[in-house]
């Protein structure tokens, strides 16, 4: 059976500017898997359905009804249609709280899971909330902190199933600006590590958070007028960006049960990091979670086509 | 008499993305001023003197030599010659260590006032040093802390008419990344202002600074989920900002004798965040001081024509 004739529902992750799909069978297991880097910033409400054909139109076929499951930021405000926020403490949101969304081609059934919101802190979360299910659903009676990476990281409190409280930090954007569009470019790797380098600089942001600032600046200075090399001021800050983060965060992590979810190597830093404060988390892959998330959203949608 | 005819010789401010030049006749009094925006990272070592004779060509004469005396980067590495730096702790500079630049252009004979680096707290300045000269130049005794605002800020210690340490913030370029680049541009307004907002912004992050990480997203939540006006987040951006740059910098204020000198309103706004821990701050002009600074240079440049 060929795989178009094996495909039970897609499964979408559509973030701000890439989408990525999962061609799944009935059994759940994994088909195929296609990516489109697109900034969704630059998309009208009316191209949302197009761009979707684009990477899913080889998996449809003309008189079959596809089921679509999407999450992210395809559901907030500015993206195909506003599936609203679940408001933290709750559960994840399921696949019963999809939203629909009336597509021209008949061959799709698209649902959207709303995002979730935090209204006292005020915060919103859009994808890693069906990435929380996903974990959820390997792992029932986790009651702890999830440490969720990205360009944005989140730190969920999680409780009885429940999100009962989330932060969001923006660590991976500002180290992208610092490091390639401020002064500190010039003197900042892009490859290269230097563990001792950050496990310097991140002791001393957990210790004096205000360091951060002061140091900063050196990264550049300690190249022209010392030895410093590039490797190490890349090492260096994202060892003074962490700290500042986990400064931040000890209400989080002390004394508390913690996984971290992750795509790339900086789940390793940050479990590192947290270890040279004595803590033990493991490393958990995001995509992973994220299927598993619409895998449950899929499991739990209301049949209303 | 033209004015031309009364040029006695042109001060030079030459920083990264502008060119500063003042006219001033015998007794230091200003002729003219004009400016040119130009990235220096474009230029080559050859381009200099063409870049700056377009903008002083007007007031030059054939058959007459016109003294130039210029600071900045372009005495940097990446600058026009390298004027090398004086080590901290020093006096600033004089006109005595400023380097001749060799120009093809007979009619000009240009110095270039060098920087400062200090090595044991790795940093560096590029202007500022003259700056300092031309405040020490109207209070010699002055005995206190200087900050210098700017993309970057310094904070200068001075003692005794040397400049004994300083240290250098990327606050103001911070806060152009987050404000126009991050997500948290779409929430952030261009103007507009509200103290309240920038006071407790600030508050919390002198008292506690590793809150400025952690309530940076909460500026975008805050008006996806609340009702926070983009005035009150542009308040709040800089109260967070400010606020850590002050906790970073408490050795400096604390019990100091402050004065801070600034080309912007960021001077009334860093004197009221300094009042606010009790410090009285008198603001200078930073285009005054630095047309000061080039005066003092020139008075005490070597003739080597």
């Amino acid at each position: 059976m060929s795989i178009v004739e094996r495909v039970a529902w897609i499964a979408v992750d559509w973030g701000a500017s890439k989408l990525q799909i999962w061609a799944m069978d009935g059994a759940h297991d994994l088909l195929a898997e296609r990516s489109l880097t697109q900034d969704m910033g630059g998309l009208e409400c009316m191209q949302f359905e197009s761009v979707l054909l684009q990477i899913i139109d080889e998996f449809l076929v003309a008189g079959r009804v596809m089921p679509v499951i999407c999450c992210g930021m395809v559901g907030a405000k500015h993206g195909w249609v506003e599936a609203d926020y679940i408001t933290a403490p709750s559960r994840p949101p399921s696949g019963a709280c999809a939203m629909r969304v009336i597509s021209n081609d008949a061959r799709i059934d698209v649902r959207i899971v709303p995002g979730m919101k935090q209204v006292a802190q005020p915060d919103v979360m859009w994808g890693e909330e069906t990435q929380v299910a996903g974990f959820l659903s390997e792992q029932p009676k986790f009651d702890g902190v999830l440490v969720m990476l990205g360009t944005h990281s989140k730190w969920v409190h999680i409780s009885a199933g429940e999100i009962v409280s989330f932060q969001t930090f923006i660590t991976g954007e500002i180290y992208a600006l610092l490091a390639h569009q401020s002064v500190l470019k010039h003197s900042i790797a892009v490859t290269g590590w230097d563990d001792i380098a950050f496990e310097v600089a991140l002791a001393e942001t957990i210790s004096r958070p205000e360091s951060a600032a002061a140091k900063l600046f050196s990264l550049r200075a300690a190249s022209l007028v010392g030895d410093q090399s590039a490797e190490v001021a890349r090492a260096r800050l994202s060892g003074l960006l962490i700290g500042l983060e986990l400064a931040a965060t000890r209400p989080y992590w002390l004394g508390q049960n913690l996984a971290v979810v992750a795509a790339t190597n900086a789940g390793e830093i940050y479990a590192k990091a947290l270890s040279l404060q004595g803590l033990q988390a493991q490393v958990y892959d995001a995509r992973l979670m994220m299927r598993r998330g619409l895998i449950a959203a899929y499991n739990t949608m209301k049949n209303t086509t």
